[in-house]
């Protein structure tokens, strides 16, 4: 089973105003990141804006994900979310047969679901693709909810799901998974995080919006982190860490779409209810990360 | 504009284990909850499991329900939910297209959204749907938001959203709307109120799963709070508060089919991830709800 | 053992900027609100600022109260806290010893107290005041927790604990409490509740903030329900609930010594960190007030 | 200014059950903490079960404290809570009579407090004590609030207070701090923390509860982590987290009481309502502690 890692940007949707995906601007910025030395793309995760897609645009989307991903070298993992398993089998055998690497899984609840229902449906997923990897996902503060420690037994007899990307900005339960089941789950940091230490934990990548507009930084801080050079890597992380906090001020798909457009890729507007990044705004922090672009590959 | 109001018992979704809709207990149960004397039912609410039902499934059950409604002289009121403004527009085109009475607005919830967002997403629903009423519903406990106060002066322009239903128990907010936009607002009482105060405040019905297994009482409570009769009222809240002790144990859905089978309409098991409950258990509150329904008839 | 009962405002703390306890408004103030028909007062709530006060303050506090009670002919209720049961102990027994009618306890929580620990502490309280009418308060908007149902159990050995007072909003549980164990335990309503429903439920009295400058509108509606003339009640809750709005945008203290200093009562400043409301705010506020008493007494 | 930096554990407080504070125990860890290697002693925080100590038993735990901290040859920190400015002023007056080295400061909050009320009481207890180092702590799991950033812009002007120690577990919000103010702010790691990666962030020391009891461990991780040797750093981290796993089931007095007097330093029984530990998991615990003491020292 293949299996991915490294830095692997979660891209926001490319969509014009009639809903339409756009395979130009996914293929052009995928070439992009590859020259950067990203290992892969992600869509329709939180950046992605999945809430607001149907499900014949996620199809669309993965097939052309793929497309784009093969052309330029890359991975392609794709999110699968839903409230029923049903939903959520159908999306993920749909992207498996479609060619991607990996799926993220975001269960979502309604009526709160307890460990067991939530083995249970995670279990169902993971028979339903399994040759393909499946990274488990929580986002607390949009989702409501944290995976409980137990949940990783529940799950122990699904060898395909061995993948967890934590979203909590909580180190100590990594720290937490890491020591009770070693590396039975690989982890992933994402943007609530400080990447450096999840890559001290013994994590095994990085997906997350803000690579794809500083690729080359992430890059570089995944690989000073291998190289067990700690001091240049969290010189770089104190740096990378300012266009966190610009973030954090707006919905990250908004703000991810804003700067790529300065960046000269243009994925469309945010789907509504989100609303465009003022262009004021976009390029400031278009002028952050490109600063930080040349001063972290130097 | 037809509009709604009295007791709207909410229905769970009739549905066996391969996904296909129901209609003989559907019609079944309406026949019987019109001879208890309520004025409609309400399909796709929380308790219709709706976050587990494909768009085709919604669709169907909508169907149903019409015909089951018009058959025991009923009006139907029908959930619309999703995350995104293109999603509930075709579900409530499609219902009103299909006769619904009224629908029950459901706005989820990913990224949080701004009072302005919020209204324009109602906005354009309530648009698509101008001849339909529109009953506006946030359910705190699940969906994680409530709608802030100044939301609806923004949709004040909007005519035909004029009813809403309240599940976070909070009477005091129901007093502030109703203080601030006199009869502008419907007001309904859901599960998590204790109806007769709702009433009391001008509330013009009952929307809530435990209807279904109560009619008589919820039908009764209605019609002494409307005569002014506050002491039997009262006094037959208090025995009504029971039961909803007992279902505050469960997931409403799983408490309401498990009493249903009991009663002799089989609804087939929740849909997962819910589970079933437990017979003794179904048929403890089956024996509550009958000792309520002959004391509250007499 | 003596019961209190009826319309018992919350009092502020009357305190100069040294921190010594002003007497003559205090009596000036309890002769006012008799002559009003409330039926005690009482000091040491949260609107009394208790947090920022000494245990020397405190005690003097309750014997001024005792004493301007006396004269005009009110019961006295003394509001006893802290985190430790020792600190409590101390507190409730100085303040039966200076002839309080009544106290009220609110048990703070640092390290989170299973419903065990909060009834041991309760019952080591209970005992040390045994001819001393005990009545638990929890307010989750400022303590961070509610009463557990079954602590409720655990405490029906303490016969003077026979009071309690709900500030979370939630009229489900007090209705919860009132089916569970009958008139063991006495209801009183505080300023987040609608009181009204409250004393539909059988709750005994109202004890809260806002009495303090509408006094009369509060003695009004508890009277209207006890004489079940429930749509007059209702008419003047629905006017008094605009006051409660005004109050929930500052917090209650410097609210209502702002007010209080414009009906003629001036209590000094709010103790810091709590600032005073600006001058304009409490007339307008005063004017409310005055409106609401003027008709409500009509 | 004297200022503390390096591994400084938090005690509980000794004190048997009639409330005397016990001058032995304290006297004999400190000795005990010495040889271990940490820098200091810390009474009378949350490990120390300041909330259900009086006033005066808070007193003589300080004279204690310094008198056996002048002793073993550590700095003395002592704890200053309350909700008044005017009860923290006393104590931390108090303290700084006696000698401490610096107070951590934990303001607590009835009333929600503003950024400004916030810097108001924090800059009047500077004031207070000028030559003494005054550090910021707040524990949003037990104190129900964080620091906002913007806070730390208005106390700039009190030198004194220049040591911040996080409960959060929210490392982005040091990397903030410590971006924004760079050393303006010295930052120490707290329970909740990975310390390791605190320390990497520039952090000073690391004040908590479970370096009482493996003092060996905390001072070789600090100091690890300042020679840079981070791959052994974080071995060592890894084994210190199954400790902190253990503790996170109980309340952290309770069970650093419970392992002190397995470790032969009887500190009494926690102060009610908390509950002693059992003999067997105190034991069990301790068992962890030695094996992580030998093997750390190793």
């Amino acid at each position: 089973m293949r299996k991915v890692s490294g830095i692997i940007p979660y891209l926001p949707t490319p969509v014009d105003a009639e809903g339409r995906i756009l395979a130009e601007p996914l293929h052009a910025l995928s070439a992009h990141l590859a020259g950067c030395g990203v290992s892969g793309i992600c869509v329709m995760g939180s950046v992605g804006e999945f809430p607001y897609l149907t499900e014949a645009q996620k199809l669309e989307l993965a097939r052309e994900a793929v497309s784009a991903g093969r052309a330029a070298g890359l991975d392609v993992v794709a999110g699968v979310s839903g409230f029923s398993a049903r939903q959520m089998i159908e999306q993920a055998t749909a992207f498996a047969g479609l060619g991607v690497d990996a799926i993220v899984l975001m269960v979502e609840q309604y009526f709160p679901l307890s460990a067991e229902m939530l083995a249970s449906v995670i279990r169902s997923i993971s028979r339903a693709v399994p040759d393909t990897e499946v990274i488990l996902y929580s986002n607390p503060k949009y989702m409501h909810y944290s995976y409980p420690l137990q949940l990783f037994d529940l799950i122990a007899d699904c060898p395909n799901v061995d993948g967890y990307k934590d979203a909590s900005g909580n180190t100590g339960f990594l720290l937490s998974i890491s020591g009770r089941y070693g590396s039975r789950y690989r982890i992933f940091s994402a943007s609530a995080h400080i990447p450096l230490f999840v890559f001290e934990l013994g994590g095994v990548g990085w997906m997350a919006g803000p690579a794809c507009i500083i690729p080359r930084s992430a890059v570089r801080l995944f690989s000073l982190a291998g190289e067990g050079r700690i001091d240049e890597a969290m010189a770089l992380q104190r740096k990378m860490w300012g266009i966190n906090a610009a973030f954090a001020r707006y919905d990250l798909a908004s703000c991810i779409k804003g700067v790529l457009r300065v960046q000269g890729f243009d994925f469309g507007d945010p789907i509504p209810p989100l609303m465009p990044l003022a262009r004021a705004e976009a390029e400031r922090i278009a002028g952050l990360a490109m600063s930080l672009e040349q001063g972290g590959a130097s």
